[in-house]
């Protein structure tokens, strides 16, 4: 089917350039950008007066089943979160509560402009269906731990989960490997989640260097960072996309960016957990690929990508006592052209381009807030908020249209969600 | 006329207790919380099923009218953007320019549920004058700067907008001083508007140690920090309502403590600005009242308490790493009851109760971000928006109701501000 985008102010993100015109999409591809076409012949039509269109949001780190935890763990110390919170409602989360959980998370991603994420976690393969049906962009690893005696097993669930989901959904669907962190998988362990990279040609999705107490073990550890830990295992030949990155130790940038480490930066779980501040302003100027993620929604607690955006730029600002840095058009390549390459997407997402995957949103600029109109781009960083997107594209498929789910039920995902809390809590 | 709100889950903010019930509002007043009276006749109901009703938030640090210059000047150092960007637009700008500019922010702080604000900017018969009309509560201050040969005129100027506005509306306006900051306000100065103050019985409302420069170059000048400086002058016997406090010497929280100064913390201008994060938690443990405010939307870039809220608790958490710092509710608090004191308006805003104003904000807490529904309060901070806000009632009177404006043109405001900023820049 054909459809056209009109009277639009264009974005692409190929370049800082705002274009008024048209966009046409024809299948999942988009077929022309500015002026239509005399033979383009359009079945459906989106007006796009007073609004954006830019390409999609790309969340680079979550955990999405984790909403059904969503502010019932704040204010309290890391550890007792993580082990006396997160850890015993997990360990009576099934399957259908993965789906559920999820769900909510894909409502509220899309409803706030995310078109496409990278998710780790557990039963994948309902994070996989889930996706499908509601069709928004997906990569996603199992999260793996290591222990000597089940190592194999989750390796052959990993490749169970490649072999029925990666490439689902005309490409929608795509499969990591998901070691969860250097702290709880051992060297021999990620021996063995190498090879399966290798053996699957996937990435690697991993936590890295997110708390202070991580780096003290690795040094008493390993003798050293957990960034340089990993590196000397041959981790680093792969491509990783690395979640956190906050503790950095001297040489550890320099691997970063050496090695093209794919970084997603999740600023307001970083500080919500009482972790601090990333040094993205660093990582930038030598060159590191930043990419933005939420993480879950039980430490932010939403999975806003504008806040993210608004948060980055701010906090490299305020971190370095220099209103310059991290200005509103890189904050905004961090959440789409370099949210694509952490999620080996770059062929066809992250950026407007004719015969690039038709990923995009429209946020409606006719609002208090980005009044008077006059830098559009500082708008959208500064001004703007999720709630502003009002109709998102993914795949050439309209999956919300003036802020009407078109494939969620969410009278459904409410009535379940509240089932499964009342049975999990 | 009487209103009835019906079937509200009600957060009076007099505790962090929940209650399901009604609200009745009888002309400006609060006449019931909790079951309706027999012999209570609405006239006007609303249904706030699936909505929190809360005290409207209070903004209590802002420069209304300068959305004209909102994503104007970003990204750039702070002296740059003060001296080459804001004053040469703002020495063009007439009372007319005031007027609307301040319109756009009042249409933007209703709609994101700003009940009260604190202004300090020029021509602020115009910021009465348009808070008047769209029935918003506002506390102005005619900002003041020490020259010796118009000192006189200067406290005519706010002794005249004080005698044609103070309790306009009934009452919904207020006057303050506002001498604009200690480096700009010699002593003399401030000591005319300390007798102004007395003279007047109204609250002053300044700037105080936004920036490192100005630490430095009070301590060079006067050998103290601001903070002392203007202590010493004796503004502290007054009621003081002081914007930022980031840059804090030893002595300095002791005072605001001690002298009982209400502090407007900005947590966005200030990360924005390049002037980093204030000690909020030190302040709060000490006892200081902090409030909450904007600042600007030409440093921020918008209006949204919402977003300084969730700000402010999660740069205290991430400034400490402590995740057990700035609970949810002491932040609601900051941005409800400390702002209603800031204001000086304790006795009639702040918190809903029986004979109080009906300042009250309803919040539509049915969209994904906030599913599952478990601990409210998390989620007005955590993930919740300003953008979540539906119906604003303001001393008794419906300003907006679901996201329709009822006292402001939108239309009139974009168009006139189109006008105003193609004649500026
Ligand atoms: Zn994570
Ligand atoms: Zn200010």
């Amino acid at each position: 089917m054909k459809k056209l985008i009109k009277n639009a102010t264009i974005l692409t993100m190929e370049s800082n350039r705002l274009v008024k015109g048209d966009i046409g999409i024809e299948k999942d591809r988009i077929s022309f950008i500015g002026k239509m076409p005399d033979h383009f012949d359009p079945e459906y039509e989106i007006d796009a007066r007073n609004h954006m269109v830019m390409p999609g949001m790309i969340n680079a780190h979550s955990h999405g089943a984790m909403s059904l935890l969503r502010n019932y763990a704040d204010d309290i110390p890391f550890w007792e979160w993580l082990t006396e919170k997160v850890w015993p409602i997990e360990a009576k989360m099934n399957s259908n509560d993965v789906y559920w959980g999820t769900m909510i998370s894909i409502a509220e991603m899309i409803r706030s402009g995310t078109t496409a994420y990278a998710d780790m976690y557990f039963h994948s393969e309902e994070t996989a269906k889930a996706s499908l049906e509601a069709g928004i962009r997906c990569s996603i690893a199992k999260g793996l731990v290591g222990s000597s005696e089940e190592d194999e097993q989750r390796m052959a669930d990993t490749r169970t989960l490649y072999k029925e989901w990666n490439g689902a959904g005309d490409g929608i669907i795509s499969v990591m490997a998901g070691p969860h962190a250097p702290y709880t998988c051992d060297a021999s362990f990620l021996g063995k989640v190498m090879n399966l990279s290798d053996e699957l040609n996937i990435p690697i999705h991993i936590h890295l260097s997110e708390s202070e107490k991580e780096i003290e073990e690795s040094i008493k550890k390993h003798g050293k960072s957990p960034i340089a830990h990993v590196h000397s295992l041959g981790l680093f030949k792969h491509h990783v996309l690395a979640a956190h990155c906050v503790y950095l130790m001297p040489g550890d940038i320099q691997l970063l960016r050496e090695e093209n480490i794919y970084v997603a930066h999740n600023p307001l779980s970083n500080l919500k957990l009482g972790n601090g501040i990333a040094s993205i302003h660093e990582m930038k100027e030598a060159g590191v690929n930043i990419a933005l993620g939420t993480d879950s929604s039980c430490s932010n607690n939403n999975l806003n990508l504008f806040e993210e955006m608004k948060m980055a730029s701010l906090l490299a600002k305020g971190k370095t006592t220099d209103s310059t840095v991290l200005s509103a058009f890189e904050t905004l390549q961090m959440a789409t052209k370099n949210g694509a390459r952490a999620l080996n997407l770059e062929e066809s997402i992250g950026v407007l381009k004719v015969g690039g995957k038709a990923d995009l949103i429209l946020i409606n600029m006719d609002q208090p807030h980005w009044y008077p109109h006059q830098n559009l781009i500082s708008s959208l960083v500064y001004s703007s908020h999720g709630s502003d997107v009002e109709t998102v594209i993914i795949n050439g498929k309209v999956v919300m249209e003036k802020k009407e789910f078109k494939t969620i039920d969410l009278e459904k995902i409410k009535y379940e969600s509240k089932k499964i809390v009342e049975r999990i809590y």
